[in-house]
């Protein structure tokens, strides 16, 4: 069985997506255990058709794994040193899988060239509302889970610093807009976009002045009160403004 | 005669190179005029050897087209349209100096098809010191000369956006650091800064205010006063912190 038809692609080249998902204030990634022995986990990751985008390649890659299209999507960083290469690590897991490489993948010495050549990965981050995400699947993947950013596994090659960065990132750039409410379920209260904020930075804020400065920045628009039960304490809810 | 050894270099994959230099209140671009009829410019560009890190590979481009190192070099985007090859323009120059190319540059068939086929462009800028500079051209380039940002000439592809792009990164990263010094010689005046910021967002500055908030960043060091004659209204001249 051919896993794909590398000929199709782009040589060298590869994306690699963090996408982050948000949970009772937990900030989440989504991450595969590799269908093999040795606890190895990696980014979903995809390759660029000869015909395609570059951004493009990603939102696909993200809709293949998460079943839902029109992703909030950022490039980040590309990853490119000298030795990026996966050829050890790939070695490694047909050495220990040798029946199942052998029965089920039957790679070529020239997929596995192709395979395990040097790769500049184009790096992608995706804010989801984790509620709509299918996580999916590959032949390659034993399970595609949910992790707490605290409670990374063991990433194949340069994936845990490529999260890392990703969060970077997204810090610097929620200083200058609110991207991260993609994060959460369409209507939201304050006090939630609060939680995001303090479980993304780590750190409190007073909610006066919090609630002050989210909203002059003027993207919210503010609807009908949450209904609770206690109608007089109930928080407003808000929404991004169409 | 060959232009360069294709086959060392990753297919598909290019490095362009916005680089700001300043001076007398004006931001400029090097660009080079390619040395061929129909008046096409080029921003410096390269590819990427097998054996070589992409931000190493474009700090050698750097310094080949500078001719100095240790240059503020940053990647701000990627330009990955599926449609994205230079085939037609480089056809057209082909056709329109015939003699020129049987003659000394001899391209092959597949030389031709390399150079034309679908690249994916890392996008660097890098911030320097005029003075510094020595603006070197390759046999490809009639001119590499300095271009006000706001008379940029006939680009060739997308080089226009690369631009334009490369101005809008800078103008965000300005807001949280101040690598924009990297423009400057090694000392200058509170006003040199100004005049600097100014020139570069389009916008005049309060002048208290401006020193204040390039003080607070607490990056300068301040040396003896610069010497005009009228000693009691001289100006300071300042550098980055050691």
């Amino acid at each position: 069985m051919l896993l794909f038809d590398y000929k199709s692609y782009i040589p060298h080249l590869a994306i690699d997506c963090v996408i982050f998902g948000y949970k009772e204030r937990e900030l989440k990634v989504l991450i595969s255990k590799l269908y093999f022995n040795g606890d190895i986990y990696s980014l979903p990751s995809g390759f660029i058709y000869k015909q395609e985008g570059i951004d493009e390649a990603a939102h696909r890659i993200l809709k293949e794994r998460t079943g839902i299209s029109n992703i909030f999507l950022q490039h980040y960083k590309n990853f490119g040193e000298a030795e990026r290469t996966n050829k050890v690590v790939l070695q490694s897991i047909i050495n220990q899988n040798k029946e199942y490489f052998e029965s089920e993948v039957n790679l070529s010495n020239e997929e596995f060239e192709w395979l395990t050549s040097r790769f500049i990965s184009l790096g992608y981050y995706a804010l989801v509302d984790m509620n709509k995400v299918i996580p999916t699947k590959t032949e390659l993947d034993e399970s595609m889970e949910w992790y707490n950013i605290h409670e990374i596994p063991n990433m194949m090659m340069d994936h845990k610093e490529m999260i890392e960065k990703a969060l970077e990132s997204l810090r610097l750039n929620l200083d200058t807009n609110i991207i991260v409410l993609n994060l959460l379920p369409e209507t939201f209260t304050m006090k939630e976009v609060q939680d995001l904020y303090e479980t993304i930075f780590e750190k409190e804020y007073a909610r006066n002045n919090f609630q002050k400065k989210i909203l002059e920045l003027n993207v919210l628009e503010r609807l009908e009160k949450k209904f609770t039960g206690a109608s007089n304490k109930a928080p407003y809810l808000y929404r991004f403004r169409k």
